[in-house]
Order: structure tokens, then sequence, then C-alpha cells
């Protein structure tokens, strides 16, 4: 065994810890406290396991479990992007890409070319494993600002109109799942939580 | 579709949230913040990912990812018991088999069985899956008490042959983490921040 692969592995093990500080616009349901990026990495690996059966496409499962959990650790470097801010393009920035390298390149060469293709893959969203991997990350949220007596829509006063038009790559992943979503759209919008 | 399905698969996602406020005794890497069981199984599930190349015995990733992402999930009812806590005895108790049947009870019944015989699994602790699992959650600590000065170890006052008996079950998931992990604890000796 080579104990230089298992040595590198322990340093990007540990930088990785990081990703507990980092934290999202979005909150915990039914809280103040914002969510930190392992926390939420952690939730939608949860969710995949869980909601796996209403893919339309058949998944990879543990591929997609790869995907969302190192999905967000380019944040370490990068920061998090609020995926409504409007100056700022939320996906694959320069800088990403070399968060990606350094953190991942942490790695032994084989196991770091793994992690920066699946990180791309999440990214681009074409593939199904990929498509469903961002359903997973754009409904976590969702449930959490319903819960949350509208959450970063109303800190943020962002309308229906963008929130749907964010929520709508849930559908390339589930269409059972968005059919639901769009139901807490509609009743978000009745319970005067998202503007219309 | 079964809108039944969905809708209970929902209402456990938005409960086992309650898992990013349940604390552990144990200190992030470099930080007097404790970690949440959220993050540690977040940081478990990554670091199963990665060393998986370490098992002594074939093991199936998927399963042993689905262990890591569950196994504290009962401590939303039951609370975090402390490894080192002389008083309570750490596993399987009689509160936590309650909490496993509620939580993921609240699934749909194949899949509250499933989730159920996996947490059974990682408690008993006798299949190749559940000890590169149990592996991982006695390694997580190790690399955070001996990056915090001693952390946990000397919060509490926990000496070397304590500490050795519960790590030792990193040895039944994988020899080379093992001996990566006996190294450290001496080297913990010799810096005075484990005593023996």
């Amino acid at each position: 065994m080579n104990t230089e692969t298992l040595l590198r592995q322990v340093s990007f093990i540990k930088e990785i810890d990081k990703l507990k500080y980092i934290y999202r616009k979005t909150k915990l349901i039914n809280s103040d406290r914002n969510e930190n990026d392992a926390e939420h990495s952690w939730h939608l690996a949860m969710m995949t396991i869980v909601l796996a059966e209403h893919a339309d496409k058949p998944i990879d499962v543990l591929r997609v479990l790869k995907m969302v959990l190192i999905h967000d650790i380019v944040e370490i470097d990068a920061g998090d992007t609020f995926i409504y801010d409007a100056l700022k393009n939320h996906t694959n920035t320069d800088e990403e890409l070399l968060a990606a390298k350094r953190i991942f390149g942490m790695l032994p060469p084989e196991q770091a070319a793994e992690f920066i293709a699946l990180w791309e893959e999440f990214e681009e969203g074409i593939t199904d494993d990929a498509k469903f991997a961002r359903a997973m990350d754009r409904f976590e949220p969702l449930l959490q600002n319903t819960s949350n007596n509208g959450g970063t829509w109303k800190e943020f006063d962002v309308g229906y109109n963008t929130v749907y038009e964010k929520k709508k790559a849930i559908k390339n992943g589930s269409e059972t799942i968005w059919k639901y979503a769009e139901q807490l759209l509609n009743e978000s919008v009745d319970q005067g939580i998202l503007k219309k």
C-alpha cells in the first residue's frame, strides 16, 4: 500500500472540514439559523436516497450521491453565491474552477480527476444523473422557504416568476417532484409568502 | 404515481432537518465550535467515497454511504451519547430503537424497513459494510482531536488505553487506516495531548 495515497486523502479530508463554515442564505426549517454547506450537502444526499424512485430516467444513485456530496466544496475558496444574485453568475465561474483544481487536486491524481469531472458534470447539468442531482439542489430550499414563512424569497424580495424560473430545473429530474413543487409555489402565493 | 408515497417522503425529509441541531462533543478541525450530526454524517460520507479503496474486504459503497448518512438520525429523539460516557451504553439503546421506529417509520413502509435494517446493521457492526462504516465513524473524531490539541481527550480527561480500545474498531474495516490511526495515537502521546 502506498502511504502517499492515504496521506493525500487525509489532507483532503481535513481540508474539506472548512465546508462547515460556509453559510448559505437559506435557513434551517423552522429556524432563524442559516444553513451551512456541509449540512446542505448531507440533506441533498438523504433526499437522493429517499426520492431516487421518482427520477424520470434511470439514474446511478451512487454517482448522484457523489455529485451532491461534493457539489459545493469549491465554495471553500469561492464562497457561496446566492441563487437570486442578479450581479454574479451562479455556475461554474473561473473562481470555482480554480477552487476545484486546488481542493480536489489534493487527492491522488486519479481520484482528483474523478471528482473534478463529477463536479463539472453537476455544473453542466446535462446527464440524467446531473439533472436529478440538480433537482435535489433546487428542491431543498423550496422546502425550507415554504417552512419559514417565505424565507429568502421574502428577505430578498424575490417574486414568483424569478423563483419559478429557477425551480423549473426540478422538472428536468422528476416530473412527479416538479408537480409537487409547482403546487407548493402556488400555495405560497395563496398564503402571501411569495409575491406574484 | 402514489401521492401518498411522496408526501410521506417529504415529511421525513423535513423532520430530519432536526439533525442539524444535535451537537456532538467533538469540535470542528482547528475550531472551538462543536460539530453537529448532519455535518458529521456528511463528513463520514465523504470519507467513505475517498477511502473505500482501503477496505480490507469488498464493500458495497452505496450501502456504506446509506449507513453513514442515516446512522445518527435516531439522535433527533435520543440525543447524542458521548462515546467515552462511562454511565450510558453508546449503542442500540431502547430509546434509540424507539426513535428509529418513529422517524424511519414516517417513510413508506418498504423504505422504512430498509432504513431500520441498515441502521441495525450499522449498530451491530458485523457485516463488512458495517465494519467499514464504523471505521469511518471512529476515524473522523481522531482527525479532529489530533487537530485540536487533544480535543475531547483533554477536555474530558480520557487516557490512551480507553481511546485505543474505542479506536480499535478501525482495524475491523481497514488494516491500512488502522496503522495510520495507531501512529496518530502514538504521536499524540509523544506530543502530550493524550495521556498514557
